[in-house]
């Protein structure tokens, strides 16, 4: 039978993914991964360069998946012909499927990345960057189109669209801190929440 | 002359605090610690009995801080009579002091211990949960005497107080990953502005 190189790396990333999560990078070693994913130190290093190589592609298939999120609350969202009405059914969107978030995982991949300077260093951080622009742009074109058909003033649309990442990254913070993961979904609602009064009163300098 | 053994703790944990903060916690060894603050490992283990035991430490101190910054905050607004008002400029107070924190330090603390799970398991977390208790009930009667005095429905009030530790850890992480410090003071200034909305519109359900 012909081995599936595509399942096996997969199979190492969702096993990774898992411990370093969990563990953090350095405290997670390649021998670990293997044992978890049921895989050689060959078959590993077939698909990897090394460490730093499994983080970076862990990272990508995370940020992937990641836009991936937002661009299905864009879509289920984009029939909603009030610009406002949008803005607070797309954080609604993800209010929604929080539990089901945190059911499968107990924090953010990025807060590992982002704990280690060689990952911050090595280029890995970028890859969140890249995530954190592909958010900002689509949210702040929401929010602006929001103020203008309101004619509000929202303020820097650009910092209250990266307030959704800070949400979301602070929740996971909060939900690890006290091991309570429907501080999650509170955390969502309490965005959709301010914004739905930012909305109705602007928010003033 | 003799030693001073608690200048010496301060100077390991401050050489510590800066590694873990940068590296993270696992990707430090007690031997770069001790470089770093120019001291020997008998004088290390003379003041923690272990690699974990100095992580307790550091969090203990870091959160005596922490709660040390919000009493400051509390304490700068206490002459305010309004409560709405109080809640606006207890959150300008740390925008204020935000250039001043990210010059201080690229990252939390609190980042770098949740993101490993030994010391989520040892206890090392339990001290991040104190801090968040505490600043929980604070400002949680902030909001609710504001609530009250202008007859407004702010949601669960307990929900909007953790929003503060969540900007706070959400625009560290911000900061770490775009490597742009400006964004801690851009992420409370939207805070304060979206609590401005709310405490002028309340927040509907």
């Amino acid at each position: 039978m012909p081995k599936d190189g595509t399942i096996n790396r997969e199979r190492i990333l969702d096993a990774a993914q898992h411990l370093v999560i969990e563990n953090g990078f350095a405290a997670t070693s390649v021998d670990q991964v293997l044992r978890a994913a049921g895989t050689s130190k060959g078959a590993f290093f077939h698909h990897f360069d090394s460490k730093l190589d499994l983080a970076r592609a862990l990272t990508e298939r995370y940020v992937t998946a990641d836009i991936g999120q937002l661009h299905a609350a864009l879509d289920a969202t984009a029939q909603i012909s009030d610009p406002a009405q949008r803005v607070v059914e797309f954080i609604r969107h993800f209010e929604d499927s929080a539990d089901d978030i945190m059911s499968a995982q107990s924090n953010c991949l990025y807060v590992a990345v982002l704990a280690e300077q060689q990952l911050v260093s090595n280029g890995t951080a970028d890859l969140i960057r890249h995530a954190i622009d592909v958010w900002r742009a689509a949210i702040t074109e929401l929010l602006s189109a929001a103020a203008t058909s309101r004619a509000l003033d929202l303020g820097d649309a650009e910092d209250l669209a990266d307030h959704v990442f800070v949400t979301f990254e602070g929740a996971f913070l909060l939900c690890r801190s006290t091991g309570s993961p429907e501080h999650m979904r509170a955390q969502l609602r309490v965005l959709r929440r301010l914004l739905t009064a930012a909305l109705s009163a602007g928010v003033p300098a």
